[in-house]
């Protein structure tokens, strides 16, 4: 997981030695002049953007990479564009700094990540009667909550901010004495520094051009598929690239510059996993099952029956996906143990096992270290503070949570918000050492205690869906936040700024988000699993809150030995790749190994935006041959613009119709059997 | 014209200043030596596959670009490697030497040179009863003859050595004494003796890779477009890129590569001619003739039929580049006669007007000059051998032409042979000038004088389409091999080996034009108005020899004044030109003339072609923009590349076609409204 770590601050070491040297003369703002109203401005109208995005992806493939990028070089393009102009009038009064970008992107990675912690395509959605319908187990009327716009922006308010409180107290012991490396944290920080300097201004200029050449090819060409996609199954998302029987088994390239950006932008061994997925799931084991229609199951059953052939896709799917989830559960809590005890032997200051290195470039760096705790510890939060507004939201929580969803009782919120500081200082504590969030792990663990513990007849699924939601935000606000604190750190942003920056994100998040879906909502169809907009991770969260109410009793033939099957081979083959990893240096072969949570997506969902992906992949790869230095600066850029673009023409899309505007032309793929007879039948008439 | 000229020549003359004492020290093998065994097969396996490079580009739309560059850097990669292959292992006896190069090369345009004079696409299949039928005026038993293999490859024999024999004793004439530029002969030796210094070797490596690639894609993609063309309008060659309104006036990309390499190799003004014909025919007139649909024309007439809508597209783009024509051979022939008499007068070795550029350049060089002459005299073709081959060929031709075509006696014959060396010496001296070769214009004016001379009683239309043959072909070749002569005399090249080397061409290209034709028509219908080989020439060749037998008469209502005004139309804007060229020097506008003999080819065809060529352009121009040096050194390779795989897939293709295997899929493009009516139908099934 290091190597995540590693491949991110590849070259920053030189910038690192001297980056505070560079910037000596420059004046540092109080904490209230970062936090300025052109970078709130900027923040919101980035938020909606990176809204849409998000909201897009969650409801067609749940794949989400990292926007830190992104976020920063649009960021830095929008406020750099209107100092600029200003400044040739003359009528710049504070120039922008990089404290400033700091408090923007932090604003931006909140409110996003609402997006993301909302659920809004996951636990949400799972509660709503299409996706209850759809998988048949439990669609009672207790167990269902039809979504309106009100109680879900109701909802997020009230847990989105617990998890803020709860890590506040703690953030001098995990920056300043643990020093813990928080990745994403520290490459943003290395962006916005590099930004701020001439040599970095001027290439994050060529980025930004870059960015948007992409960026406009992307929406131009989402617009023009948009025209030939008059009908179900129409256009280049259902272009059958590889032939029609690979189509049936979901192998085809859809056209979607939104993937291929996020395969440039994801690792190499996340997109294979994703492909390997595909392949062991739709390629072997789903046509291998299909035989046995009629014999493991009822051959009467409609193909979205999860008594059915979808059965063993969600089953198994869930299956690894928890057994990754658990064993990254597990080895966290080891990690953070082990790393606490062994701070405590040896008292004061000393190297966290995992962050040698980072402590060891640290060293020495005096000015850089003396000038940033400075900072860090000038604008106080005051502990006691921290600590109110905990209790005070959580027991507002525990009363508006049961008005929300009469299947919880108050009871159940306190269990939660007793059990969610221990879990979100682990999260914050592991994202801090590995960069992983495993906020949705916490979240399917939740689902699957409380729904048991309430039970179907009172309601055990959504009950469960709406408990993980509870522990899902908090986490993974508070992971997020500190991930900021370090970026602020970095940057001599004042904690007190990156405080009310991420407060005024999550603010935004919880409006903006829930409206974003609703946009979608009321535009699409979402949850159909042939549609355009699946929602995969509802079905699937759906699937594990059954699994909590229901048992396993519920399964199709076979599916819970083929589940416990590729549970445990989840767990091995973690098992192995840590393993390679710490005894196996030579080849290091464990770069190898794929990410059994990857391959699990495409269980469920197929394997076309893998192969989109892949192209990803295969482009960045091509052009780091010919030219590695130029895909270093500019392959994010490019994958930001893809995804943007595409995600972008959403907006227009799903106006339209709204406006039931409709595509004039359908792009259709028959087989030449099918072609001669709708012929003949086009002229007979 | 002279920018055609102009525009191949840039930055050779550096090379050209010193270009004979590079060679100071290479031997020149005797003139047998220069024809070797490797050289005539290369020459072999490329000449096939330019005959079906041409011949499917004949059959598509009959826009054939220059291959002179491609068939260059062609002969020379075969040969390279198969050198450098046995040099490898201590084999190779004789070194691959330019006048080799240019025996290759000689052989390769001669042979699919008879690829476009043989009138497969044109003359041949126009008298073809599928074509007879769709132009409905004079389809009698006298008026129609059936292909076959056989009397194809006759006739190409009898008539295309004719023009060899009758031009060989002028070439001293017009090659030493008037020193004419022949611009595309001029630029192909630069070619060739580039591709011989060690610097130009390196960049022909470069640019025969690049041409490998942009082959490899262009192959690959028409391979996977075939998958997609399981039916009648199927698969990205129907693609209604501009809406299917659009589409129906034949505007749309049809994702031809081959298209879009022509129009990069194509100067810009042909491909904007091309476009501007079709917005004004297909955009603008033709709606506006078919709302007359029922008052100029008879509503029940089929689309095809030349007394409807069709005539009008046939008839006026016929009168445009007659028109065209006209004066193109009006032309020539006044400045033929000009710059003869102006010789005359000033006695020897006097500058001719249109060759200043070039005569100035030569003066001095005397070096380069004298070992030029030197061994372009040297190896002689005797008169009498020319005169008497001339004789005896022509004599052949009129016992043999008409036991094959009976409509035409031996008096026609007679005839047309008396004439041609007049106009075969017009044409290559014109040809010398400017680089146009006015074959097709003189087989025009051929159709319209034999046709109606024979009458349509007596099967005058096929009678002229086959004057038109014996026309061409003379005319045709006579102008190639002066091209050749002067290729040879830049490279030190045995007149005496290019001779034979066309001889040789010539006899290859009789024999594999119409088996490749023959291949193709087998495997498709060829000249069906809607499908993928339309044969535009054909039902256009078939035009003219009908008014040339029928007079105007046939003419729908007000198509003789519409064809009247543009070929007035098209005279005057080559006057307009021609008065710019000459009077208006600053800004140069004559470059913005659009051409009429290119307006006139998409008024039959539509804009899709055009649009393929204009986006060529585009490519190019951003290209140059980019880096100029670049796009000047391997855009020609990226354009033949592009050209040649496309075209060679239709080999396979074919092949498959032959074999009753036919494509998987069909890509259909429907309106929403058909697409539903198709969904339901169906669906219903």
């Amino acid at each position: 997981m290091e190597r995540r770590d590693s491949d991110r601050r590849g070259g920053d070491d030189d910038e690192k030695l001297m980056i505070e040297d560079v910037f000596k003369d420059t004046m540092v703002p109080t904490w209230h002049q970062q936090i300025t109203f052109r970078a709130m401005a900027t923040s919101l109208v980035l938020s909606v953007v990176f809204n849409f995005i998000v909201c897009k992806l969650n409801l067609t493939t749940g794949v989400i990479p990292s926007f830190n990028v992104s976020a920063g070089l649009l960021g830095y393009a929008l406020v750099k564009t209107y100092t600029t102009f200003l400044e040739k009038f003359g009528m710049l009064k504070h120039p922008f700094t990089r404290q400033e970008n700091t408090v923007i992107q932090t604003c931006i990675v909140a409110s996003s990540g609402i997006a993301f912690s909302s659920g809004t395509a996951s636990y949400l959605m799972a509660m709503s009667p299409r996706v209850a319908a759809e998988a048949d187990g439990g669609n009672t009327p207790e167990n269902v909550k039809a979504l309106h716009l009100g109680w879900m922006v109701a909802f997020l308010f009230v847990v989105s901010f617990v998890g803020l409180f709860s890590i506040v107290p703690l953030r001098k012991m995990m920056i300043l004495k643990y020093k813990l490396t928080y990745p994403s944290g520290t490459a943003t920080a290395y962006l916005i520094n590099s930004f701020h300097t001439p040599k970095g201004a001027r290439l994050a200029k060529k980025q930004v051009a870059v960015l948007f050449k992409s960026f406009g090819f992307s929406f131009v060409f989402a617009f023009f598929q948009w025209f030939f996609t008059g009908g179900d199954s129409c256009g280049f998302s259902s272009f059958p690239t590889f032939g029609l029987q690979a189509f049936k088994q979901k192998f085809y390239f859809d056209f979607s510059s939104t993937y291929v950006g996020v395969g440039m932008i994801c690792p190499y061994i996340v997109n294979i996993s994703l492909l390997l997925g595909a392949v062991v799931s739709w390629g072997i084991m789903w046509p291998i099952i299909e035989t046995k229609k009629g014999i493991w199951y009822s051959s009467e059953l409609s193909e979205s029956s999860l008594h059915g052939i979808q059965g063993y896709r969600v089953f198994i799917a869930i299956a690894m996906m928890l057994g990754d989830g658990l064993y990254h559960v597990v080895v966290m809590l080891i990690t953070t143990l082990h790393s606490l005890l062994k701070q405590h032997n040896s008292k004061k200051n000393v190297v966290v096992a995992t962050s040698i290195e980072e402590q060891k470039t640290e060293i020495g760096e005096d000015f850089n270290e003396k000038r940033r705790t400075e900072f860090f510890l000038k604008d106080q939060i005051p502990n006691w503070a921290a600590c109110s507004g905990y209790v005070v939201l959580a027991a507002i929580a525990m009363i508006c949570v049961p008005l929300i969803f009469h299947q919880l009782k108050w009871y159940h919120i306190l269990v939660s918000f007793s059990f969610a500081p221990v879990l979100a200082f682990c999260n914050a504590y592991g994202c801090g050492l590995t960069d992983w969030s495993l906020a949705s792990n916490y979240g399917k663990i939740a689902i699957i205690i409380f729904s048991s513990w309430v039970g179907l007849q009172n309601g055990g699924i959504v009950a469960g869906l709406a408990a993980c939601g509870v522990m899902m935000s908090t986490v993974s606000t508070a992971s997020d936040l500190m991930q900021d604190f370090k970026t602020g750190y970095l940057t001599l942003s004042s904690p007190r700024a990156m405080f009310f920056s991420q407060v005024l994100g999550t603010t935004m998040g919880c409006i903006i988000t829930p409206l974003v879906f609703w946009f979608f909502y009321r535009a699409y169809t979402i949850g159909d699993p042939t549609g355009p907009y699946p929602a995969p991770y509802a079905q699937l969260y759906r699937g594990i809150a059954i699994l909590g109410v229901d048992g396993v009793s519920s399964l199709p033939k076979n599916c819970l030995e083929l589940s416990i099957a590729f549970c445990i081979a989840a767990i091995a083959v973690n098992i192995v790749s840590q393993l390679l990893q710490k005894y196996e240096t030579k080849y290091r072969v464990y770069r190898f190994i794929p990410n059994p949570m990857c391959m699990a997506i495409p269980f469920y969902l197929g394997g076309y935006f893998a192969i989109d992906m892949c192209i990803g992949s295969l482009i960045l790869f091509l052009w780091t041959m010919k030219n590695k230095r130029m895909a270093d600066d500019f392959a994010p850029a490019v994958a930001s613009g893809l995804i943007c673009g595409e995600s972008l023409w959403g907006v227009p899309a799903a106006v339209l119709s709204l406006a039931n505007l409709n595509p004039p032309i359908c792009m259709k793929f028959l087989s030449a059997r099918s072609n001669a007879r709708v012929d003949s039948f086009l002229n007979g008439n």
